[in-house]
């Protein structure tokens, strides 16, 4: 029997966008259920702060992302706009059905994260999710599976993206994904 | 023509423990100097904190510090006595010849994060590096250079541990050893 890995993430997040590209490596080993949330929402949660709010920590995410993305060969240019609130992009994401989440999120990731593009623009946003998508963001049942999703998520331990759930197990970070995998495989 | 890479490690961090014993796997591409420095201190000049001070990150520390040493194969059981200072185990590695740094730092980890050792108590210090070493380790010199390490890799840029550095580039966390691995690679 197979579990399922609950992924959550934020397209505000480099790390979760690594993690996204990740993802079909865990996808061999089990299924993947995309859980778009607000990274910013667990902070306020768990008092915690993004790395970037701390000047070492953020001077040295910069180079630390550079490094990842080459390693993995992933495109990615830092942008211009940052950092961005999310908050309308991933409002589309959670309007969409639930199959389509995966290939719509890593449009934006790569919009945001690769291309520079203006996620904050709503005819922008339009372009990549369409605008019945976008018309039914603001939804108020779309409203309040975001936020529930968000109040789950810090409720079952998560302070940050990207966060995975095997079961009750969390594994935080794009850096932990070798230990899902192993969990996964002692597993099968 | 090979490079060294700089280890700054404090006995009081976990992840610091297990980048040492990792160590192994760095020398097989470029000698490693052993660096002695004062986590907290770091913390201090760089206004960070612990990870364990943020309650969500506190718990789920425990839970990765388990599945990392397990993965890896490393004797560890959470310490009874947790955060520890320790000024005096550090200044004590500071005292000890540059050859012996990480003989006796690895005793040092292995006797509080695998064996419950209380390094706080002076007699079971004196007992894993020596009572002329404990005696050395509170002359002024040795203070001092303890000091300036920490000083010079929050000057460097560090702000936790454990803390690499390839020349300038740095390298936090046991976690990145893998792209330090892959720097190196890249220089031969």
């Amino acid at each position: 029997m197979t579990k399922t890995v609950e992924f959550f993430y934020d397209i505000a997040s480099p790390y979760s966008y690594l993690a996204a590209a990740l993802v079909p490596r865990i996808e061999k080993l089990a299924p993947v259920q995309w859980r778009p949330f607000l990274i910013g929402g667990v902070f306020k949660a768990t008092n915690n702060m993004m790395p970037a709010s701390n000047p070492a920590k953020g001077q040295y995410m910069f180079q630390d992302l550079k490094r990842l993305f080459s390693f993995y060969q992933e495109p990615f240019t830092f942008p211009s706009r940052f950092p961005m609130n999310s908050l309308q992009a991933m409002r589309c994401i959670t309007a969409l059905p639930v199959e389509r989440r995966a290939e719509v999120s890593m449009q934006l990731f790569r919009a945001y994260w690769a291309d520079d593009a203006d996620l904050g623009d709503m005819a922008v946003l339009a372009e990549l999710v369409g605008a019945d998508v976008l018309a039914r963001a603001s939804d108020d049942a779309v409203k309040a599976e975001l936020k529930a999703a968000t109040e789950e998520a810090a409720q079952r331990g998560a302070f940050g993206a990207p966060t995975f759930f095997l079961g009750d197990d969390m594994y935080f970070g794009e850096d932990r994904i070798f230990l899902l995998e192993h969990a996964l495989h002692q597993q099968a």
